[in-house]
């Protein structure tokens, strides 16, 4: 019986933690969706070795598990081997890859989500097979998985990426101290800040925005012409920046459909580097959700996958 | 006698081209300057070509020259091998690979002016030693030199680093679409044309702006700290996207000294990602005009420069 190589995989959300079993072919083996432990790093580190040890346990006999693979949605720094995500209760500068290694009988690499969505993209999803990628993730935040000739950018202290602190007004606003002008601008949370009084009632979310303005509200539509315009100069000034092949569109800004995309389109071309806007492909996520998790799985192939292929 | 490895290096400007012998170890056996000739590619060529020979000629003894490193202020796209550089005459995608290694006897490597300031800082400059650089060139335009993990960032199409087209102000202006917004609002040509009427009469150079700034002028300091903004949101903008350990300032606009530098590094840490504004270092350049025939010399002898070794 011939042996296969798979990896565990996790990609650490605030609300989910999804965790799968991935054959080095993409192949999903055994895969598992559970709420985020909301009460202390330690709850949500001893959950994330169970989910580690269920997925080898149920493993077939002829794959052998190289490694483990998660992604997190905040600052891996891979010199001191910390985690720390705002969004995840009490991960402040967390031993995340020593504590989870201490747990599961496997090594363990560890990466940012934005870096796991442009690896999965590039694995399995709209950018299969480019070298030159990027993934701008729009979702409450704003931030983007950068690969140049086949590798993830980190930066000097693994920052890279932060895009949603792209400046693209002058006027400086207040909020932008706090998150940024491009996500205060453009993000799900901007959205929802700008739509919050829109029709005289009450607006919490950018989903509603996007709904009101489908359904022909005036303002709403305003407000999405108005982020069209910052997402189509934070596109361009990506591809002016790197020049890549291809920028991949997720989160949930971008789940309303090909409304916005096309209007980004538009908008981009407007701001870019002409030729680098002309040869350039805008397209949204195909694995949508996914992309972390298959991007979590690649990670640890490529760390751990190559030394049991004979 | 003990054998010395030297490149021939070539930084071809609007204006200037200089040529110089350089060792592996940097030191400059010989070099000139002549002006760049206006007529022709052809002419231009044959100048390159004698350039080369001259400086060979001149190679002591046991001195071997690997090959010939040219940078050029325009396109230098690496699939078709040509060359385009609007502010050449004549060299509209010229295949100056091929006209240059049919006139000399060496190999040839050519990139970008921009690549090779970044390549020459982090050799013999400011960021010597540095893996994680960033060049910004602010002279009539803009441009950036992107250095990742001590390789240069070209992009798909060898147009990475066109930072002149960075979007940073929602109110498009027609000017935009002809050199971008980064390059209107803060490049040398940008500041000529916002002091074009200073003080009644006509100022023709950013250069006038600056010395009219020192001597007190209220408008001429108001355009300044206009562009001191503009040019902190593109270096944020740098920071945020790459998280490089420095970005290294050049180009005639800081050739004014250290007030326009402290003016941005103030204003780029309003607008950058913290961590990453936190750690980063904002210098000058040290090697100055010299930036590109030392990155020149340095893109040779990675190059051409190893196979001599040993």
């Amino acid at each position: 019986m011939k042996e296969k190589i798979a990896v565990v995989a996790l990609d650490v959300g605030g609300t989910k933690v999804a965790c799968g079993l991935i054959l080095d072919d993409g192949e999903v083996l055994s895969s598992r969706v559970v709420p985020t432990p909301q009460e202390s790093a330690e709850t949500s580190v001893a959950l994330l070795a169970r989910l580690v040890e269920e997925s080898t346990f149920a493993a077939p006999k002829n794959v052998i598990v190289a490694g483990v693979g998660a992604v997190i949605p905040g600052w891996v720094n891979q010199r001191t081997r910390t985690v720390w995500a705002p969004n995840l209760a009490g991960w402040d500068h967390v031993p995340l890859h020593q504590l989870l290694e201490d747990k599961v009988a496997l090594p363990v690499v560890l990466d940012s989500d934005r870096s796991g969505y442009v690896k999965g993209e590039a694995w399995l999803g709209a950018a299969r097979g480019l070298s030159d990628v990027v993934f701008l993730a729009v979702g409450t935040g704003i931030g983007a998985g950068i690969m140049v000739g086949g590798e993830v950018v980190h930066g000097r202290e693994d920052l890279a990426g932060a895009v949603g602190w792209l400046a693209l007004d002058p006027r400086f606003k207040e909020v932008y101290r706090r998150m940024g002008c491009f996500e205060a601008e453009a993000s799900g949370q901007g959205i929802a800040m700008k739509g919050r009084c829109l029709g005289g009632a009450m607006v919490g979310s950018a989903q509603r925005v996007i709904e009101a303005a489908a359904a022909g509200d005036q303002r709403a539509t305003e407000i999405l012409d108005d982020v069209a315009v910052y997402l189509g100069m934070g596109v361009a000034n990506l591809v002016s920046t790197l020049n890549p092949e291809i920028v991949v569109l997720g989160g949930g800004v971008f789940h309303g459909g090909t409304q916005l995309l096309e209007a980004v389109r538009r908008e981009f071309k407007r701001w870019a580097q002409p030729f680098a806007a002309e040869s350039l492909r805008l397209e949204l996520s195909v694995l949508g959700e996914k992309a972390g998790l298959f991007g979590a799985a690649r990670i640890a192939l490529d760390t751990y996958g190559g030394s049991h292929v004979g």
